[in-house]
C-alpha cells in the first residue's frame, strides 16, 4: 500500500505552519506532504499595510517558501487552486489535478465589499503583495502628477481609506508616517495632503475597549488623520466616497478598502456550505460531515463554544489551528483520539506608525504609546522566528528604531 | 548716485555661476546683485536622465541656491519670468516687477517637439527635477499595473524614448539598469519589458565619430535596447510613437521625447529676434542692439567664427560663458574693454549606464567602456565643486562604484 498523501492548500499563517509541523511530526515513510501555492513565496499578511502605504519594503513582507521548508520532504506546487472535488478526493489547480488522502484547506482570505456599488471597480484592496506594491505606487504618482499639473487639484493628494477596523487604523498609522516623507520629496505643503478614514460603525477598532480606542483616535487625529466615524458609504466612484443620507462625495485621488474580508472563493467552488462566506468548522478544524479536510485560518469559523460565537480570525489564530491540525492528522494515522482547538490569546496590539501603538497583552494588560509599538514588533519578529528561525529573524525582522 | 543693480534671470549652469563670479569679483559697494529663479534650488540638467530613470534621488541632483550664493551678498527672489521690457529696463514676474541696470538671461531651454503631432500632449520631457520624478513614478506604476492586471498587456512595460541624441541615448544607459530592478522587484520576466529608441537620423549621438557611436549601440543593444534609427515620428498617440511611411504603431507604457530643445518662451515675449528659438549673440555675449543685456547657455547661440557655425550648447560651454559675462559686467562697470566669448573645449563624455560611457577628451583621446564612465563621473563631479566646493562634493558628488 502507498503512503497517505496530504495536501496543503496555501502557504500563509495556517498552511505554511501546518506544512512545518507535518514535516517535523511525520517521518517520510509516514506520509507524502505536498504545498500549494499560489506564489513561491509567503507573506505576512498582518504587515501588508505597511507595504501599502510604502514604510517598508515589499521584500521585508515575504519569503521564499523553500528557505523555511524542505523541498526534499514536501513537494512543492506553484499554482492557482481552482477547487475542491471532495467526492473524488482530488483538488484542481489552474495548471493540473491533484489526489489527496487528507486535505487542509488554508486559502485564506479575499476582500469583501458588501455589495457596495463601485468598490470592486474603484477601490484598492489590502490583499496581497502585488496589490499593496501598486497602492504604495499610486500613491506616489498621485503626488508626482500634483506636482506637474498646471490646474492642481488638492483632491488628488487625499487618500481615502474605507474601514476603521484593524487593517484600516493600522494603515493610516502608517500613512501618517509616509504622507510627510512624500510631501518632502515632491516639495508640496504637507497640510495639502488629507488621510480620511471613513467607518460605519459608532466606533474605530472594535475589538479594543473604549480607553484604548479614544487613544488610538486622538493620538492620530494629532498627526493629521481625519476620522468621519459613524458614516456609512453607500458607493464608491473613481473620484471617491459617497456617504451619508445627503450623499456627500468625499473626493481623493487613493481610495483604499478596508471595510471587510471573506474566505476564499475555492471554499464555495467546492460546495461548502457557508456562513458568512466561511465554513464553520468542528472542535476538532475538520469540515462538517468530512472525515479527511480540515479547514483553517481566515477560510474558517472556529466556534468559542465558552462565549457562543467565533474565536477572532487572527494571524495568531491561524498559527494556533497549525498545531491542532498537524496535530489531528497526525493522530489520524496513528489511530489516536483528535484534539479539539482552544484558542491561547497572547492579546492583540494595532500599531499607529512607527513609534505609537494600543493594546492589550498577557490577559488583561493594556499598553498604549511606545511600549505598544515595541510589543507590535515583538508580536511580528514572533511569527518571522516560528516560520524560519533566527536566521530568517535577522533578515525579516523588524529591527526599526523606536 | 546708487548703486548700479545687476539682475540674472535663472539659476542654471550660466546664470548662478555668473552670479557666484560677479559676487567675487565685485564689492558690494560697486553693484547690487539679484538673482531670480523659479525654485530655491539650482539642479543640475546634465543629470535629469538618472532622475528619470530612477537611478539616482532626485535630491542628489539638486541643490540649495543659498548654499552656494550668500544671500547676504546676493538677492535671492524665487519667482517666475514673465518677460523682459527692454525699452524700460525692467523684468516683469509672475508676482512682482523688477528693474535693472545689467540684465542676465540665462533662463536655459525648454523641449521642442518640432510640432509633432500629439507630442506635447502625450509624451514625457526630460526638462525639470518635478517632470523626471513623474517619469521615474510613472514608469514604476506601469510595472506595478501591469503586475496587478488580469489580462497582461506586454506593451504597458515598453519604454519608448523619442531621439537618439545625448539625452536620449543616456537615458536609455539608465533604464538598462533600472528596468532589471524593476522587474525583480515585481517579479516580472525581464524579457517582457522592452526599451526602444526612435531616431529619424542615419545615426545616433552625432556629436562623436562613427566608432564611438557603432560602440555606443553595440553595448546599448547588448544590454537589451532596440533601435529604430533613420526612423521618422510622424505622431505621438497615447499609445505610442506613429512611425516610418507605412504609419507603423509602436506601442509603450512610457514614452518619453527627448529630441529636441529651443531657447526659454520668455525670449520671444521680449520681443527679441530669434534663431530656432534662441538669439544669435554678440561675441562679446550681448543681445544684438543691446548694450545691458546678456543672453547665456540654452538661450543663446554663441557663434564659432572660425568654422561659421554656433559653439555646441552644452553645460561646459553655459558655464564658461559665466566667466565671460562676468568679466564683460565688470569691464562695463570699471569703462575697460570687453572680452570674445572663446570656447575651451575639454571634451564630451556620454554614459551608457554606471560602468559604460563614451567620449572623446583632452583634445582627440578617444575613451570608451569603464574609463569613459569614470571620466564622466569626473566631469559630472567637477560641476558640482565648482559650484560649491568641497563640501557640496561630499554631499552632492558621484562617488558610485564602478
Amino acid at each position: 500500500m502507498s503512503k497517505p498523501k496530504i495536501v496543503v492548500l496555501g502557504a500563509g499563517y495556517a498552511g505554511l505552519m501546518t506544512t512545518k509541523k507535518l514535516a517535523k511530526q511525520l517521518a517520510p515513510e509516514e506520509a507524502e506532504l505536498v504545498l500549494v501555492n499560489k506564489h513561491n513565496y509567503h507573506y505576512e499578511t498582518t504587515w501588508l499595510h505597511e507595504v501599502a502605504a510604502g514604510t517598508i519594503n515589499h521584500n521585508q513582507a515575504r519569503f521564499m517558501i523553500s528557505d523555511v521548508v524542505n523541498p526534499n520532504r514536501v513537494r512543492l506546487i506553484y499554482d492557482s487552486v481552482v477547487k475542491v472535488n471532495k467526492e473524488e478526493n482530488k483538488v484542481v489547480l489552474e495548471n493540473s489535478e491533484l489526489t489527496y488522502d487528507y486535505l487542509v484547506i488554508a486559502l485564506g482570505f479575499v476582500t469583501n465589499t458588501f455589495g457596495i456599488k463601485g468598490m470592486e471597480e474603484n477601490a484598492f484592496f489590502i490583499q496581497d503583495i502585488d496589490g499593496c506594491q501598486l497602492i504604495r505606487d499610486h500613491i506616489e504618482y498621485k503626488f508626482a502628477q500634483y506636482k506637474n499639473s498646471e490646474e492642481k487639484n488638492d483632491d488628488d493628494l487625499t487618500i481615502l481609506v474605507g474601514g476603521g477596523g484593524f487593517t484600516g487604523i493600522e494603515l493610516v498609522g502608517e500613512l501618517v508616517e509616509k504622507v510627510p516623507q512624500l510631501c518632502k520629496k515632491y516639495d508640496i505643503d504637507r497640510r495639502k495632503a488629507r488621510i480620511i478614514n471613513v467607518e460605519a460603525a459608532p466606533s474605530i477598532l472594535p475589538v479594543f475597549e473604549k480607553d484604548l480606542v479614544a487613544y488610538a483616535k486622538e493620538s492620530l487625529e494629532r498627526r493629521g488623520v481625519e476620522f468621519m466615524i459613524g458614516t456609512k458609504i453607500t458607493e464608491c466612484t473613481e473620484e471617491g466616497f459617497v456617504v451619508g443620507d445627503d450623499s456627500e462625495l468625499v473626493k481623493a485621488g487613493t481610495i483604499v478598502w478596508t471595510g471587510g474580508v471573506t474566505g476564499s472563493p475555492v471554499l464555495s467552488e467546492s460546495g461548502f456550505e457557508l456562513n458568512r462566506g466561511k465554513v464553520t468548522v468542528n472542535g476538532d478544524l475538520r469540515a462538517p460531515g468530512e472525515d479527511n479536510i480540515f479547514i483553517l485560518g481566515d477560510c474558517a469559523w472556529v466556534m468559542n463554544e465558552a462565549e457562543g460565537r467565533p474565536f477572532p480570525p487572527t494571524a495568531q489564530a491561524a498559527m494556533q489551528h497549525a498545531t491542532t491540525c498537524a496535530h489531528n492528522i497526525a493522530a489520524l494515522l496513528h489511530n489516536e483520539p483528535l484534539q479539539n482547538f482552544i484558542f491561547d490569546d497572547k492579546g492583540t496590539v494595532a500599531s499607529l506608525g512607527i513609534t505609537d501603538g494600543v493594546g492589550t497583552v498577557f490577559g488583561g494588560t493594556k499598553l498604549t504609546g511606545k511600549p505598544a509599538a515595541t510589543m507590535k514588533k515583538v508580536v511580528d519578529n514572533r511569527s518571522i522566528f516560528l516560520f524560519g528561525g533566527v536566521n530568517l529573524l535577522l533578515k525579516k525582522g523588524k529591527v526599526r528604531p523606536f
